[in-house]
Order: structure tokens, then C-alpha cells, then sequence
């Protein structure tokens, strides 16, 4: 279907200068191998086991620690069992953080212990002081400069819970940004509520930073019963309280994307790229981040590879090194491929939990709308919904779509992910298998779709986005 | 109403040679005062603000720690605040037990930390060993002689979910017996998952004891999905732990009782106990376990006393010292009433909780029937009901319906009650206001009604049993 010039969206009027691409189809043969596909994927507890191995026989695995090394070896002998035709790695540095102990305590009349974790990034130290408590971080920006010198910045914001994890946009603000402000007002260190939704003695993590020309000071997260007990102390009186880390940073380390790929039949050197993230932060198994991930893709990969036929295009699954701190792994492939990116078909990274996809999307392509419908209508009867213009590129998706490949989005009900992200809890047991199932099929229905089409998803090189803080 | 012979209950025929008893009824005019008491304690937040209170400005109250004295400090406090006629103290002296830290990891290939808790009454001491696993009590106990030498029992028990707390029984067995039956076999240390309900990295402590004549070994309880985790490694081979924990005996201490009255206008000497204990564990803030039963009893208490006429006999609330390495409080309050058993009109303990009242019984006296009927019927409208036979005395009123003392049972829905038990989720958050609040008009509607009852309940001095281990 050809839609009328007045039809078109402002995208394609902005692209139409270029020689239109020949309209993307996927043939109906591999539309009916994808659907048998969908109903062995979902019967398959091949992705369960895959989380169950690396959370058992690794456990959590901190970028840098002794842990990563161990996930390496056991990404390559898990592709390689899985019968994938190539097993690579990708060396990828960055400084090491360590988190040794940490300890917080409110002093004096009310003296006890308070649960909390430290930020990664942040050093050590041990610092007391009042605390003063903001409802926000805009009313800690607003604060005077100098007003909290010698004191402690507490942020307590609330983070809602949603099915699109909404709410973390404004939670991992706080986390990064937070810090910062804390010190140009003279705080000696920063609290804040962990950015979660559960009501656990268990803080969450996760990667801060501080702006060029400021001293660091320690900061960490409160678990949410802690931030809530530390508020109602401070409603009855000036609260001091003791912050004590034990860690920052210690060297460099290399670790490893880790690359399993399954040769595509008349196109490998065309890819389709799917994964998630080998790391995870130290406190939980990193199950659902990103174990959950790295099953469903390793699964849907070696699904599609037990096939009596092979897809046109390779399927290429990373599980990407280090992308807590700052996507590591990710930046790593993208620019490994810079000079490859008319090669890859599309890119998606699964790296929001383990619950349901309730979504699907692609990177805006007007010649490759026809075969995302394809693709949408093979995925709805998992339940997927197709929401176009609704979707993104994934973590380590991102910087290979910031410098042009195509992305495809498999949106998972994230309505629990904030309960565990980043914290002890985030463990096996918080996984359903058949939600799992249903994570594996869909991926296995994108990939094998995409590898199949008769054209490609618009994917072609641009200028990269400068990089962010 | 008299029962026929033929229909009398064995028990009352066991007790028939003695001189029967006038019925105890209770006059209408009480049964009026308590149904507007019922009304008003359910719009009432006093019980809500006293575990607030107590969870936030004391906190964590191990017995026999700093907190310990701030608590009895913060209960006279509370009483005399709360307008209670006369408040006092019992010196309760036990020897303390101290947690200074505990580290649980995995060894080896498969490195990572495990989430446990020293059991009270637990040695330290850092072990290194092979783990055996048990599926239960049993079969460790059926181990031969020698047989753990050198290595650690590991028994992983999964306790039920019930709303009377019923899988308890086991669970606390499991704690309370295995480290002996572990030495017995030769174990240098003892782990079990934790006896609870829950799916977070919250392990359980509670009480132990050692057998005397063995040598203690350390004694800690994995969190849940530790216990799984581990379990999971088991069954991939030999895997060795480091359990560590830095805790033990240090000494006695005395801590106190502390009572507080609201005086009765006829029987003053004749008194209604109701109370809860001060002490908590350490992990969490005690608001379950038993802020809310101090909170529950003291607001009844509290509303009692400020109706406009007293009720004839005295309402004596207690917040009992130590419950929790083994019923010290409860015990020091029995003996010294041992005398006084027959002023004892009846004695309640709230001690599970925050969930709901269900059920309601009394301790089985034929002539008291008609008033424990009489106090069923105040409390059905809170969605109580009459469970003549199946209610008990709660743990610290258990030495006083030792010695003779009749006993009240409001049995409260404990159905997450081990989700919470004795670990650092037991939070004030976990708390609904408005079950609280119920359980408040409960005790406040018994409380009142046995303390204006036209005669007894059947308190009589009977041999105390011989002390269990």
C-alpha cells in the first residue's frame, strides 16, 4: 500500500530528497516457520535455564570484580553448548568501582541502624552530620548555595510505580544528579530514598557521578523503609546521622562483550543483533537485570538455530559487558561497527526485567512500516500490542541506533521492576518461567522475521550524538 | 441455662467434685459501655501513634542493648502520658546476648555471598565447610554419628503459610533443636533457611538453645532465596560456605517491666492483664513484633480510662521485658504474683502481630461460659468469632496460666505475620492503621466486660509446670 503524498508524516517528508527505498516484506514461508517458532518458544524452558545457570553459577557480577571474569568464560561455554556457529569476544576497559562495606546509624536519642547502600561511583569515607531532608531535587537545587555546609542532603522523593517504569526517569535523575547539588550547597555527604517501589530493607544501587571541579562526597541510598524512618525522625527533631562507605575506585579493568551468533544462510554478513547485559551490580544474582535479558536473547538464538533452516541474515546475540556503569559494552560494539552499519538489519536489547512484552516497535523506516505490521501481527498473539512511535532503542541498543542502525522495542510490563532493580532482591526466584517463555518467543518471532525480510528497517550511518554525563 | 448431665463436657465432670461455681454473667450496663468503647476505639488512632512511637523513637530494641533502656524510659513515658492512674516496674534479669556482625559466603568456583543471621543465643566464630543439605529436622536427625564431621548442616525446611501461623511449630523446632542435633553428628556449624514466609534477602533470627553438654557451633538462618540458592549449588556438586559471625554471651542485664494501670472503681485489687513485649529483635524496628501488641493494649487501656466511670476492677497493661530470648518478662511477672492468682481476673497477650482478630476463647471454666459468651457477642460485629476450645494463652501470659491464671485468646490473622517475623522487614510500614485499630476495639471490649463481669473466669493457683528447655 502506497499512502497519498498528504498522508505522509513530517519524518518521511524530511527524508523524501532520498531515493525512496523499495518497500521491506517478509515472506509468507518465513511468517509460517516464525509462528511455529512462537509455539515451540513457548513450551521451551531453554531461557529459564540459561538465568538459573548464570544467577546460580556466577551470582552477581559486578563489572570488574572476579565475578566478571567467571561471566565471561561462562557466556562463551553457554553459546558454545547451545550449538551457536561463532563464539566471540570484544575486550572492553573501564575504571573499576568497589564496594568493600558500608554502614549508616542515626545518632544520639534515637540511635539505630539504617539500611543503606552506596551509589555507584561514589568514594568512600565516613562522615556525620545533621541531615536536612528535601521532598524533591528541585527544592535541594533551590537550596541556598553554602546552606548545607557540614550537613547531610537527604532527598526523599516517592518514585511511582508504572508499567513503563515512567517513574525512573526522575529516580535515576536524582541518583545522578542529586550529588552534584548536594555539594555545591556544602553538604558533606547525600542520602536519598532509593529509587524503588518495594517497601524492602533492601537499597538500591545503581551508577551516580559528580560534575567536573567538585569534590566527591559519599552518597548512597536508603532502602525505602530507612528513608521513610530517617523522615519521621527528622519531623521530630534535628537528626544527625553517620555515613560510613568502604569503597571507589581501584584501576582499570578489560572484560568482554560476548558474541554467539548463528550463520544467516544466503546473507551473513547481514546481521541481526539481539542481547542483554553480562554484568550486573553486586547487592542481588542480577536476574532480572539483566540474567533475564541474556536468557531470552541466548534462547531465542539458539531456537532459531535448531531450525532445519537457517534465517537469511546471522542472528548475532551479545551479552554486553559492563553496561551498569555507564554502557560500557554497548559503546564498545557500536563503535566496533561504525563502519558496518548498512550491514546491521535492526538491534534490540532486551533489559527491563522479565515480565510480559505488552508492546512492539520499531525505529521509524516509512518503507519498513508494511513489515513491522508483519512482525506485529506474528507478536499479537503473545498478548503484544503494536504502538508505533511509542518505542526506543534499548540500553546497549543505543549507542549503535545513535550512529544509524535500525531498533526494534519489545516493551516488558515493568509494573514490579522497581521493586528489585539494583537491590539484594533481585533474585531467581522473583522470575516466572512462562512470562519468561513469553519473552523468548516474541524475541525469536522479532529476530527470525527481520533476518527474513525481503529489504531492510532503514538502518544507515549518522553523525553520532555527543557523548552525555 | 443449665446443661443436662448427660451433655456436660469431660472436663467439667473432671472438676465436679469441687463446689460449683456461681455463674459469672456480665450486666447489661457494661455490655453498653463496651459497644459505644467498640465504636469509638475503631476511629481511634491512639494504638497506630503508640507503635510509631516506639518503632521510630527507640527503634530496634534487642534486650540487653542501649535501646533496651531507652525503651522501659520511653513505656513509663507513654503510660503516664496516656493518663494511666499508676505506673511501676519489675527488674527482669537475664543474660545478653549481642550481634557485633555476621558474613555468610560461598567459597570457590561458584563465589558469592550469602545472606544469613546469627541465631540468638549463637556463639561466633568463622567456619569454613563442606554444606549437607537436610530436607528437614528428621533426617538430620536420622544422620549417623559422625557423619557431619568437619562440615555443615545445612537443614532446608520451607515453612507453610497460615493464617494461625501454624508451620511455625516446625519452624521454631528447626531452629531450636537442629544446632544440637548437628553437633551431635559432628557439624562445626549450623544452617537453616529461615523459618518464614517470605521471598526477600531478610533472613530470620530467633532463639536457640544448645543441649547441655555440647560444644555450641554457630548457628545462623538463611535468607530465603539464600537457602534456595544454596540448595541450587548443592545439587551441582560439593560446595563449600564461610559462615562468620562475631556474637555471643556478654554478661547480665536487667531490664524491667513495666505496668501501667488504670484503677478500678469496686475490685481494685482484682485485675484484667492484657499487654504486649517491649523487647524486639534487632533487624527490623520491631512493629509487628511487638510494638503493635503494646500499642494494641495500651490505647485499649488508655481508652478504657477515659471512659467516665471506671471499670470495677483494675486494667493492668504490660510491657513485658525480654520475650524474645525466652520469656523472661513473662515469667518474673508470674512468679511474682504467684500469691495472687485468684486477684487475677484474666490474662491476654498480644503477641502476633498487627493482622486482624478472627476468633476469640477463654480458658475453659463451665460457670464462665455465659460471659465469655456475653464478651463474643460485643465482639462479632469486629469479625470475630466464638471459638470455644481452640485458643490458648499468648507467650508471655503462658507462665501466669501456668500458675493458674485464666486466660483471654484474640487470635489475630498471621497469614504474613512470617513474612515479617523476626527480620528486618518488620517495619512500621507493614502496619495497617485500620486492622490495628481493630484489634484495639477488641481488647478494649474484653478488657472492659471481664473487668465488670459479676464473677470470675476461673483463676485458681495451680503447680506451675516444670520449665521446658
Amino acid at each position: 500500500m502506497r499512502l497519498a503524498p498528504v498522508l505522509l508524516p513530517a519524518l518521511l517528508i524530511a527524508t523524501s530528497s532520498h531515493a525512496a527505498p523499495r518497500e521491506t516484506r517478509i515472506p509468507e514461508a518465513a511468517i509460517a516457520t516464525a509462528t511455529q517458532l512462537r509455539a515451540q518458544a513457548l513450551a521451551d524452558d531453554t531461557g529459564w535455564k540459561i538465568v538459573e545457570s548464570l544467577t546460580t553459577e556466577v551470582g552477581p557480577r559486578l563489572a570488574g570484580s572476579e565475578a566478571d571474569a567467571r561471566a565471561v568464560e561462562w557466556a562463551k561455554a553457554k553459546f558454545k553448548q547451545l550449538g551457536y556457529d561463532k563464539v566471540w569476544t570484544q575486550p572492553v576497559t573501564f575504571p573499576k568501582w568497589e564496594r568493600r562495606s558500608e554502614h549508616g546509624a542515626v545518632l544520639g536519642a534515637h540511635a539505630q541502624p539504617l539500611a543503606l547502600t552506596a551509589l555507584g561511583g561514589s568514594p568512600g569515607g565516613t562522615v556525620e552530620g545533621e541531615v536536612v531532608r528535601f521532598a524533591d531535587l528541585a527544592s535541594l537545587q533551590a537550596a541556598p548555595d553554602g546552606s548545607l555546609a557540614g550537613k547531610i542532603a537527604f532527598v526523599d522523593y516517592t518514585m511511582p510505580r508504572a508499567r513503563d517504569g515512567g517513574g525512573y526517569g526522575m529516580g535515576s535523575r536524582i541518583r545522578g544528579d542529586g550529588p552534584s547539588a548536594a555539594i555545591r550547597k556544602g553538604a558533606v555527604a547525600y542520602l536519598m530514598r532509593s529509587a524503588g517501589t518495594d517497601s524492602h530493607r533492601v537499597p538500591h544501587t545503581g551508577n551516580t557521578h559528580f560534575d567536573a571541579g567538585l569534590k566527591p562526597v559519599p552518597a548512597a541510598a536508603l532502602a525505602i523503609p530507612d528513608a521513610e524512618q530517617l523522615a519521621r525522625l527528622i519531623a521530630l527533631g534535628s537528626t544527625r546521622v553517620r555515613v560510613a562507605l568502604d569503597c571507589g575506585w581501584n584501576g582499570e579493568y578489560t572484560s568482554q562483550n560476548v558474541i554467539g551468533e548463528i550463520r544467516g544462510r544466503t546473507k551473513p554478513d547481514e546481521v541481526v543483533v539481539i542481547g542483554g547485559h553480562l554484568d550486573s551490580w553486586d547487592l542481588g544474582t542480577g536476574a532480572i537485570d539483566d540474567a533475564a535479558g541474556v536468557g531470552i536473547t541466548m534462547a531465542a538464538g539458539h531456537l532459531i538455530g535448531q531450525l532445519k533452516q537457517a534465517p537469511a541474515r546471522t542472528i548475532r546475540v551479545i551479552a554486553y559487558a559492563n553496561e551498569e556503569r555507564g554502557l560500557y559494552g554497548g559503546k564498545v560494539y557500536a563503535e566496533s561497527q561504525a563502519k558496518q552499519i548498512g550491514k546491521h538489519q535492526i538491534i534490540a536489547e532486551s533489559d527491563f526485567g522479565a515480565g510480559r512484552i505488552y508492546a512492539f516497535d520499531t525505529s521509524p523506516a516509512e518503507h519498513a512500516k508494511a513489515a513491522a505490521k508483519q512482525i506485529a501481527d506474528v507478536l499479537a498473539p503473545l498478548g503484544i500490542e503494536y504502538t508505533p512511535g511509542k518505542g526506543g532503542p534499548g540500553s546497549d541498543a543505543g549507542p549503535s541506533a545513535e550512529r544509524g542502525v535500525a531498533w526494534g522495542s519489545l516493551a516488558q510490563d515493568g509494573s514490579d521492576y522497581f521493586d528489585l532493580h539494583h537491590n539484594a532482591d533481585d533474585t531467581l526466584d522473583k522470575i516466572d518461567p512462562k512470562a519468561l517463555a513469553q519473552n523468548v518467543a516474541a524475541y525469536a518471532v522479532f529476530a527470525y522475521l527481520a533476518a527474513n525480510a525481503d529489504g531492510d528497517f532503514g538502518s544507515a550511518p549518522k553523525e553520532p550524538a555527543p557523548p552525555k554525563n
